[in-house]
């Protein structure tokens, strides 16, 4: 019997000691964060299924994952042998989970799940679901944990101070911020359990996950109280002080859930119910009013301040040289030294650390050759690993953490000689992303306005990409974070559409995808701010903060308009102007090249 | 003492009988129609405003007329000498009606207003402000009705059939379309108010309000009951048979009021609050639950179905080839007849008398030379009336009802000589028109989506247009249809921003507006239709339905790109087809020049 069968097995035991008929494991952590660490990957462990999104259902006699198109084929090949059904999400047919388990659990049955794994609306949502039907729920199961033998523990590493010259704003300022938007929204308490959340108000930073240097904690908010919930282990001295000194209590990362318990009936308790889990408001004493509305700290957060304004042009400065010092190598070796997926990662890695104050990739790096660029979110592994030729493209969406910011910029190289196909839709991609980089619109705007500009030249010839064309960018935080997004309609159950504000740092990426043929994405980061303001109102622009050149090697000029053409040489220019002194010799030559004027 | 001073005197004394502290006179009939009958003008007969929107609050010692930028000029000077403040709305420091109210009443005090011409949730909003104050309201008084002696009687002209063959679909079909959407959504009953609903549901129409072929008219709709209140002297034998053998009840106008006070508790009824009267939901009896959400026969009405697709079309030729011979007549004769604002109106209107079935005019023409058009609403009177020179531009918005469909179009005609920033911005408002109507998008988009690339070319230079870009438009009905609008940023308390369907007509009117110097605006109507279907989506377009020419003379050919060209000159190729066979030898020569390639 295989691991997962026998896995599954020992499962469908503990849900009968547990009286549990169906049991339901999420891939979240306890904090909706969209990476997670060792600890928390039950699904995975359950299923063998590795994929960054999916949800598995276990029945007394059945199994099933249900996870989105980015990973039919990866969890097909995965679940063979489990037993374990694959639901594809979104294909005609095929219930959702919550359909699933509506329709297949029956009355007076029980439906166990981690409420903990689970945000406060899915939550309640199963809940009201599951009551029409007479079945129950017991959301206090981790009943995973409990066969999951050599479990990693909890991540604990050392949280540390990110200074203020980096962060720009006291955490004492921004405590004062947040109890500001309290009493005006007229709330007395708030709960942040978003990691990103606590790392911007506190000024502190981590490495409990991969890809996000945040410190797994919670918090509680009110006019009098401040109370950080977090592994004391992980807090030097010199954090603790820091910490204390500006009114913060600390309490164990448990602690929550009994002071939750304890908070007097009456009062009003913000939770933002796609961000805090369902255990935590179910933990609230009764009569305490849970009011399910926005996350005060995102708006704040996603609005940068002038010295992190300053700090991110210099991160995109430092990534430029890194990013652009690999493109040159890249171009002038292509043919001539062997190249695979991975190793053009790990030199572009290299090349990054070499930058001052660099912490981590803010993603896991996608490095796509050929037809791989066609999978969206394809990500190298030593068994797809392919070599990089010369001739095609090579599309390249990787990003970095530094103190003084992150990055977030996808490049499509041209490798060799090029189809006109490829040309074509490379030149198109260009000018969507262009059309987008040199926007101007009235202060009020949402992305939703902004999103046709940047698909306008796919959409006239009939072709789309199935992902949105940008997201927020936090500071050394989230790489995706919101409330800003570029998209053409809303998600549901997203605190997104944000007016877009001076400060905001958000992601212009379209892209095309021909399966089995060829992926395209340009992706630069813009900062939104303000441009002139006169009879009509104030107007609103983008900086483009990324510092790489596009390859012009796949542009066909005659498809630009003048206008586009223009932007296209000022942006070279001021990428060659920013980069020059940090060139060699022979670099410099190559750069002149690579942004000149066409 | 002047007229307007001896009415607000009349109308405290009977506040005062009436034991009334502040009286609220708003613009609308009992039908929250755009535009209202003579009977219906209580606001403009105590205050002596002519506009067609404002707000009037009377109190003992005070009283103000709220209206709205379009209207600051005009109403200042109608205001002269009547001892009633104007109100500049959206002003920096200007109260809106219901802060003033709330600001200025007293406990104990009470509002007096008529509930049936303020829509359910402004009426609900008022009540619920004035409770926190301690004051009350009494909705249930037309105190200017009391004192207006000579007032005109409701109107009730003929009602009259639309043919199957106009309006594509029987009333029967209609009827039990909404009979179904009512069981989808779990409703018993429906309120309808708007007329052009009632005109839509049944194929009737009327005479009642300028501009828009209606019969004032109310209905409620069951699974069982189909009533329509209604002046039965309106109804001859012929229509009084068609609609009773669609099992439609007839009974006075003023009846639904007692049949709402005899609906059964626990009976859900639709009334949507943005257009069924306060004074209609009052009257529902104890224990009917009101529900209020969007009139489910708006968007049925605004999908056109084939046969009003096939007869817009043919309406949009009878309007192109009216307006194209004036185009012709006008820029022939510029400087060489006399020509005033409203005699070259009057020539248009003339000329599309002669189209068959022409009924009327769609809305009040706005003819205005130079400077005139930089006022978005200009209507000419025989006051501002001026003459049409032989340089400049003249902007000329008017439409038309035929039996097989209404128009609205705009066009700027070139009187002679332009300045260079005259045709700079002609030509860039006409790109922002021309980037719309070539539109392509996926399915699913709303207008909100597709606002920017319209307003792009004038954005980009810092100018904008403080309007919607585009409406939708009622077949033979309200020239102002909603629920799919092109807006950039969505307006409280309308049922609007619906997904472009297939079938819906939409304005596309950018402009840009320079005061004391020009006005330039060019408006057509958009089709909505499916383009391809692929692996990327279902992908949508317009069809302009619009035949007229963009006069070529105020375009600067330098100034587009080759798409806008191309664009443009199909256009032109296509109304050249469509009209030549219509016109005289001497029309067809200057024809064929006006539409010539650039």
């Amino acid at each position: 019997m295989s691991t997962i069968r026998q896995r599954i097995s020992r499962l469908r035991a503990v849900m009968q000691e547990n009286g549990v008929d169906m049991y339901l494991i999420e891939t979240d952590d306890f904090h909706c964060s969209e990476y997670t660490g060792a600890y928390f990957k039950c699904r995975e462990y359950i299923s063998g299924f590795t994929g960054s999104a999916g949800t598995v259902v276990v029945t007394a006699d059945a199994a099933g994952l249900w996870t989105d198109g980015r990973y039919f084929i990866a969890a097909a090949q995965q679940l063979e042998d489990t037993g374990i059904r694959l639901y594809k999400m979104g294909q005609p047919g095929v219930p959702t989970v919550q359909q699933y388990i509506v329709n297949t659990i029956r009355e007076g049955q029980c439906l166990g799940f981690d409420g903990r794994t689970v945000n406060a609306r899915a939550g309640r949502a199963l809940v009201r679901a599951l009551e029409a039907k007479g079945a129950h729920v017991n959301a206090k199961l981790d009943l995973v944990g409990e066969i999951w033998e050599d479990r990693p523990p909890l991540s604990h590493e050392p949280a540390w101070i990110l200074d203020k010259a980096y962060a720009g704003r006291s955490r004492e300022d921004k405590i004062d911020l947040i109890r500001r938007i309290l009493k005006e929204r007229g709330r007395d308490m708030l709960v942040v359990t978003a990691l990103d959340d606590i790392g911007w108000l506190l000024n502190i930073r981590g490495n409990d996950i991969a890809y996000t240097p945040v410190v797994l904690a919670y918090m509680l908010i009110g006019q009098e109280m401040l109370r950080l919930y977090i592994n004391p282990d992980v807090l030097s001295e010199e954090v603790r002080t820091a910490l204390e000194s500006a009114g913060v209590e600390l309490a164990p990362y448990d602690g929550i859930y009994a002071d939750m318990g304890r908070i007097p009936a009456g009062t009003q308790v913000i939770c933002d119910g796609t961000q805090v889990s369902y255990a935590i408001v179910c933990s609230a004493a009764g009569g305490v009013r849970i009011c399910d509305e926005t996350d005060p700290i995102q708006k704040p957060k996603a609005i940068k301040n002038r010295t992190e304004i300053a700090n991110i042009r210099n991160a995109h400065l430092k990534d430029g040289i890194a990013q652009t010092k690999f493109m040159c190598w890249l171009k002038q070796n292509a043919g001539k030294v062997p190249m695979t997926e991975i190793s053009v990662s790990e030199k572009l890695e290299e090349l990054r650390r070499q930058q001052p104050d660099y912490i981590e990739a803010s993603f896991a790096p996608i490095s796509a050759y050929g037809p791989h660029a066609a999978i969206v979110h394809y990500e190298a592994s030593p068994e797809t690993d392919i070599p990089v030729e010369a001739h095609g493209l090579l599309l390249m969406d990787t990003g970095a953490h530094y103190l003084d910011g992150t990055t977030d910029v996808t490049r499509t190289y041209v490798m060799g000689a090029l189809t006109d196909r490829e040309r074509f839709y490379f030149t198109q991609v260009l000018r969507g992303s262009l059309h987008l980089a040199s926007a101007k619109f009235r202060y009020g705007c949402t992305g939703y306005s902004l999103d046709y500009t940047a698909r306008e030249p796919l959409w006239q010839l009939g072709v789309d990409y199935n992902h949105g064309t940008g997201h927020g960018v936090g500071y050394l935080l989230n790489v995706h974070e919101g409330p800003n997004v570029i998209r053409w309609r809303q998600l549901p159950g997203r605190n997104e559409g944000a007016i877009m504000e001076p400060g905001m740092v958000t992601s212009d990426e379209p892209g095309v995808y021909f399966e089995n043929e060829f992926g395209i994405r340009h992706e630069s980061l813009l900062l939104c701010r303000k441009a002139e303001k006169n009879r009509c109102g104030q107007f609103m622009e983008f900086e483009t903060l990324t510092l790489v050149p596009y390859d012009l090697d796949g542009v066909d000029p005659s498809l630009l308009t003048e206008e586009e053409r223009h932007f296209l040489n000022d942006y070279h220019r001021k990428v060659f102007e920013s980069l020059a002194p940090f060139m060699t010799a022979d670099e410099l030559e190559w750069l002149a090249h690579a942004t000149r004027r066409i």
